[in-house]
């Protein structure tokens, strides 16, 4: 089956609903993305064309979730790379919209999901996890896929996600997966195209140091002490400039309880890091679950 | 086939999806309702069993979009009513769930619609609709309907709902259905059953005003003056206490032009009024398309 590149909504309802016709017991998974894709989106497309018989991929820059001052218009589109990767890594269609087939009027309505959304990037980003909320409710609605692939990376939109998409009783699995790293650790981005080589070596700060968490936790560290460390060893590089370093439950997103030993939460751990080099803004995190924690 | 009564999600959703693969070229239609149904709520069911293969009715008072000095405990239920009218109209599944079924944690998420909520009954009855969009986007995600069918009477829901389905991209079809009345033109409403004798002979005056629309439309009023025209008369009646009354465009809910004649709107007009009786809150409406205006 080759790669379809499909532009508009009803031909790709009426695509995927010719599948579930002539495939019935079949699954539909889907991957949403920004586009510009990377080896990170293929372990995505990959994982999904494993387990389900139609894989829907779509790349749309969606306007809605980048704030006024961020990089929307700049933001990297390469649409012939997009569809080789999507191919080769076995998607079957390349959903690639116009902004005004996604929003052909003012949308007036919004997902907005409290609590969750009021820190981390929803703190740096107002806005960004309602227009992100939105778009992929938008997109569950007009795919509707049995299961959904979404990287750890961006671990708070994971969380976002799973809890509208439990709110709503939206009928998809949120299947959450791992982070991709480049051979030195640095976790694939799109972003990443914006470093210049001084900037991407500094920023190894990021992975380095949170490869370092479990130890620390290990020997016994508070939620305190270990933003402490975390800033002090990111500011060791001077192009460094920290927005959050941060402990949180997951996906909760709560703070642990003040003055425990990390190492005895019952909870799994997001320790999240979202660090400018220049003008470009990475993030980065490390989650860690409870056997490992007591590791 | 007998109305069967569900009362949790899995069961539902198995129900529904035995349905569409027993009957892949059939239709499901939808009722949501609050329960204590009456002709008006048989009206919307018997549409649905005529048009789709499946009529699922959903009876749910649901708390959220109540406010606190609302009537959210003492909103009129009767089960065994609800049964036997909804099985007499034509339906085949009665799904009543409990609050802690569509609410099984403390909801995080909602789904609101600006510019349309905030205005008529959005202005007096904060959050009401965004309690609404949730609750009918969750039910919509349970129950996956072709069609779902809504009264005219609550004008101002039909057009939020068929907004936000639109912005959401649900796959639904919102159709909009005509109000019942009683033979003397009351409109049908489970909370009439609050009204005392008294209060329900002067609440005729809803109808009754609203039937004179037409011709004082014709005769050239402006929205301002037909607005007057409105008030004037309902408060012919002593126990009438005016929430609104109100001359907007339809779907848009947008003031008519200033100054404007109304007969030569090319836009629908909604003329809708909100009326306390005693302690009892009642609308109605009349909802004008051009050609009738015009007549």
């Amino acid at each position: 089956m080759t790669l379809s590149i499909i532009r508009h909504i009803p031909e790709l309802r009426e695509r995927i609903a010719e599948f579930r016709r002539s495939r019935p017991d079949s699954s539909v998974g889907f991957v949403p993305t920004m586009g510009y894709l990377h080896q990170g989106h293929a372990s995505l497309i990959r994982r999904s064309a494993e387990e389900n018989g139609l894989t829907v991929v779509s790349a749309f820059v969606n306007p809605t979730q980048f704030g006024p001052n961020e990089d929307f218009d700049k933001y990297p589109r390469d649409e012939a790379r997009d569809k080789s990767l999507a191919s080769e890594a076995g998607a079957h269609i390349l959903f690639m919209p116009e902004v005004s087939e996604m929003y052909p009027d003012p949308i007036r309505t919004t997902v907005a999901v409290t609590g969750l959304t009021d820190r981390l990037c929803g703190a740096s980003r107002p806005g960004h996890f309602e227009g992100v909320a939105t778009v992929v409710t938008k997109l569950f609605n007009i795919v509707t896929p049995d299961r959904a692939y979404f990287g750890l990376k961006d671990a708070q939109q994971v969380a976002v996600i799973a809890r509208f998409t439990r709110d709503l009783n939206i009928p998809v699995d949120i299947v959450p997966c791992p982070t991709v790293r480049e051979a030195d650790g640095l976790a694939l981005s799109s972003r990443n195209v914006y470093l210049s080589p001084e900037e991407r070596r500094q920023a190894l700060i990021l992975s380095r140091t949170l490869g370092q968490v479990p130890d620390w936790i290990e020997e016994g560290m508070t939620e305190a002490e270990l933003s402490v460390r975390l800033r002090g060893k990111i500011r060791s590089q001077p192009l460094a400039d920290i927005d959050y370093a941060d402990v949180l439950t997951y996906p909760e997103l709560e703070f642990p309880r003040a003055g425990m030993r990390l190492r005895n939460s019952d909870r799994p751990l997001l320790i999240a890091l979202a660090v400018r080099f220049g003008n470009t803004r990475l993030i980065d995190n490390v989650l860690l679950f409870p056997q490992e924690v007591r590791a």
